[in-house]
């Protein structure tokens, strides 16, 4: 892996741009530090960008990947759905697909690896086989299938993201959970019921099977001790569109192409993607802690602190969309409220 | 007070609209429930309007004030910056008006009570006094004022908002954390010191002081016993901007137009407008959950679910202003999504 694409180095934040975004904010018409995360974001972002940061140009990327794990009765919904869901993306009667035209933003689908047999109007198909493994019996893919996905995304990237301001990264594969929560668990070396929620749907005694399909299944490909590689977490109990996520990440970051990362298969995908490459890091935003029982954990893990807290567990890229329209307020007030001195307003009392 | 404007009865809510809109986001392409606070919003949105939500006219009121208790060094700011913020609203340079210009929805801006001696360009002066008196040694409003603050609350909602989808209510008045913090140790039967925050940004020492001018204040006036009418506290220990706040509030209610708030002293507001007229209440939407520390104890008080977490301080209606665009998606979102038929999407496995 070493010479590979995926551990080139990203390019460092320039503190010039932050640091000058930040001696803005403090002489902007508001007591300092009063406008919380909306100013974290514009300083963030500025350091990502420029002095004058901006969310405009922000297209959405979509990867949707099936899961043999579904065959362990792990969700509430057929995998049929996933595919369903590909025709409903492109037929924008899907939330995201309703959230990308309100917000003006265009949305790319893949199928990074769902079990459609045939390609699909509107979406792009780019991925090495239909569905992964069963991972409670084998390896859900293999060595050469998980660098095919990881440049999945890199390909989405530069077909979709160069030039933009920002891309937003969502997910679709029923199943995905149970993938994402197994990477976590193996990549944090926590107990498998820690990151396991409801998915789609799961009751109480649905969420202990998870949680105990995922255990056995991280005894059986030796994942239960620290330090293995990230990639061979991905390759024996993620999915393809996880591992297409993390390589977009990478690619992105590379890119110079701040990433608005969705809910919890996102995040996994993020931590994924930093352990794989710790320089991606500082490029990658988080847009909402979601109501799934492991997000929390993992947004931790990666010291993240999320814009939105609206109790979402759909995915899609939902949770980042609804988050874009505080960030391109942030710009907007970033670049367009007045200073104490332009505004003739005292200061602090002496 | 009993055959005032004031009390009389808001419409009830629909049962029949609410019903028809959680049946709705039950069919949409998404497990139910997976929107999170996104499809509460707007269910209950529907509850007040109708089947299908709107927040598309939006006006923004902001009520401004003066406050007699800034003798006591209570804020960190000197009360000038109350009538040059004035100036910076009406001038575009505010946070506020940045927002409101971004979000294409028209500001108010309302001298309920400032200091400023004479009319400013572009604000709309409706006090019956230039500031409050001092509340450490006496009453800070006459009877006769808090009523003419109520009324004017009214009158800039006949003014701004009849016929609105929502109505955004902010405010601004150095000194008004320690009044709103007043009004809710009142009305709460909590300790000050459990309602006293920075505000624009005191230290600890600050907030001490803020606390025990505030205790002593409580009990001066008498305030200490529960069942003290919210009229009269606003009386008391109140700001003219609160009680327009409050009575914009009832008055918009009974003009069937929801409101939504914005931080710790319109909820405050909010909390003296249910006293006052309980069948306001499912009238008030609540933005956001400041990083003021007495905002979680008044939003629990109205069992308010706040949408946004932002570590927001400032005010203005800044708060509210933020969550619009996710009010917006919302409506969007329950009116544009596909249904399962629809989209011929698979239900839940059996």
């Amino acid at each position: 892996m070493s010479e590979d694409w995926i551990v080139r180095a990203c390019p460092p934040v320039s503190s010039v741009h932050a640091t000058a975004a930040l001696a803005r904010q403090n002489v902007l018409t508001k007591p300092p530090g009063s406008l919380g995360i909306v100013e974290t974001l514009a300083i963030r972002l500025a350091g990502l960008q420029s002095a004058a940061p901006r969310a405009d140009n922000v297209p959405i990327i979509l990867f949707a990947g099936d899961h043999g794990i579904t065959a362990q009765s792990v969700s509430a919904y057929p995998s049929a759905v996933t595919v369903e869901m590909l025709h409903n993306f492109a037929g924008g009667g899907a939330a995201i697909a309703v959230l990308a035209r309100e917000l003006g933003v265009p949305l790319q689908v893949i199928d990074a690896g769902t079990l459609a047999a045939t390609e699909i109007a509107g979406v792009i198909c780019d991925k090495p086989r239909r569905g992964t493994r069963d991972f409670s019996r084998e390896p859900a893919m293999t060595a050469d299938e998980v660098a095919f996905a990881l440049a999945a995304g890199r390909r989405a990237v530069e077909r979709a993201a160069l030039g933009a301001d920002l891309v937003i990264l969502g997910e679709m594969g029923i199943g995905n959970t149970t993938a994402a929560a197994a990477v976590a668990a193996a990549l944090l070396g926590a107990p498998a019921s820690d990151l396991v929620g409801a998915g789609t749907g799961l009751d109480t005694q649905g969420m202990r099977h998870k949680a105990r399909v995922i255990t056995e299944a991280l005894g059986v490909h030796g994942l239960g001790r620290p330090d293995v590689p990230a990639f061979d977490v991905l390759q024996h109990v993620g999915g393809l569109e996880i591992a297409a996520l993390a390589g977009a990440m990478i690619a992105a970051a590379q890119n110079r192409i701040p990433v608005l990362a969705d809910g919890f298969i996102v995040t996994v995908a993020a931590l994924a993607a930093v352990r794989i490459n710790p320089s991606c890091a500082p490029w990658l935003l988080y847009s909402h802690r979601s109501l799934e029982a492991g997000h929390r954990l993992v947004l931790d893990a990666l010291a993240a602190e999320p814009i939105l807290d609206l109790k979402l567990r759909l995915g899609e890229g939902s949770g980042a969309a609804l988050a874009l329209p505080i960030v391109r307020l942030a710009c907007a007030l970033h670049a367009h409220m007045a200073t104490f001195e332009e505004a003739q307003v005292s200061g602090r009392a002496p």
